[in-house]
């Protein structure tokens, strides 16, 4: 697939060679953000990009950058303080290959080189990682929510935890293709809403819902019918995010 | 003092106020940065800004930028799977405080505002993040050799987990006050040295050097003589960076 080769390839180019020094950190970082998977984050900032009038290559910083944003939430996430996972796509979880220590300092690492990477982008390079930034510390206020004990605002989780990289993820690249406001406000609610469809959608995968099967099933289908409508009036071209969009509903693991 | 009022200032903005959501997270990153404290790396990057020219205020989110940086990495240099302190600065450490999951997502928050911070000055973004990233990408490989089992490089870990965020700041100051290629690399060399200077009088301090006192005694003159002395031809006003390089000498904790 196009979009999935030019992600491959841009990732490749901006992660360490496995012998730059220290050998171990720079082989944590290529394990966690592994090769091929879905991609999910890197294909909505590429299609952001394309649907503003853009190519797909303005977008390819930010969209190294964001996937490997999402890789450090998981290395951090898997570590023994907090969910403690042993394995991850079939593998095991970078603290569990590398040591908890090294785990730590490689998602550390990839945070930092995310930053690096979206600061490549061929414009607005100031909007780019602010919103980055925005949406990086979004993640981690979701996910602070999230092991709260007692109450737990359960909108407030899924907005963040997982609908914030959505965001940036269009956000950045329509903005690395030089989009208007209103394209970038339009795209911002397309994501807001795929990043919940993508989390119900996740909820009736696991068979576990806050909300219950049925209802969650429904929410799933408003918001990714509310995600396609945003698409309406954009200048460019916006038939990836609309497959992509599809795609997500009642996806398989 | 006048340099100390600039930071402080800019960090009381950037931080999240205490009543945002989750508290717990606003309070554990205000918690880990603190307030006065020596601020080495901002008045580094306000006095880089004068030496080319520039005022301190160019720089001042940068500044906030290279401290929050900092502070992050005390946070996760402190966890129970790296060095295990339950202190610093006569307070107990962040984990201690807030508890581990807590500090591993507090510093990946203040990893997070230290780029939205860098990317809000005044000119010179794409540079001035690619800067951040690069030696925020150092200071973690630093420290992954420091920790190393077996053999370790300690000019590696000297000049990646000390001196690599000198080198921001200084880097970073320049930059924002719009400097040329010609004053930034004096300011580089300058931070390279300062660095080495900081963490030998750091193991002097402790009385435990790989070097042996003498010598690190000696390595600590020749590298603040050698930072002073790139700082000559430099188009602005280097008073505030001279006295800085000589108050480091000798230092007391």
């Amino acid at each position: 697939m196009r979009l999935s080769q030019i992600i491959e390839k841009v990732l490749d180019e901006v992660l360490p060679s496995e012998g730059t020094r220290p050998e171990v950190l720079s082989k944590a970082m290529r394990y966690a953000v592994g090769t091929g998977g879905k991609r999910v984050r890197p294909r909505i900032c590429l299609a952001a990009a394309e649907a503003v009038g853009g190519t797909a290559e303005d977008a390819r910083y930010p969209a190294a950058a964001i996937e490997i944003l999402h890789n450090y939430t998981l290395v951090h996430d898997d570590l023994p303080a907090m969910d403690n996972d042993v394995e991850r796509r079939g593998k095991p979880t970078v603290w569990k290959e590398f040591g908890e220590a090294n785990a730590i300092l490689a998602g550390d690492a990839l945070l930092a080189l995310a930053y690096r990477t979206a600061a490549l982008a061929p414009r607005n390079v100031p909007q780019i990682v602010q919103e980055l930034g925005e949406q990086g510390l979004g993640v981690v206020r979701g996910q602070v929510e999230d092991i709260e004990q007692g109450d737990k605002d359960i909108e407030f989780v899924y907005i963040h935890k997982t609908a914030d990289l959505f965001i940036a993820a269009a956000v950045m690249g329509a903005l690395a293709a030089g989009a208007s406001p209103e394209d970038v406000a339009k795209l911002r609610e397309f994501a807001l809403n795929l990043g919940l469809a993508f989390q119900y959608e996740d909820d009736l995968l696991d068979g576990d819902s806050p909300y219950g099967m049925e209802k969650t099933q429904s929410l799933a289908q408003e918001a990714t019918a509310k995600a396609i409508s945003s698409l309406d009036g954009l200048s460019g071209d916006t038939t990836e995010l609309r497959l992509l969009a599809q795609s997500l509903l009642g996806r398989k693991k």
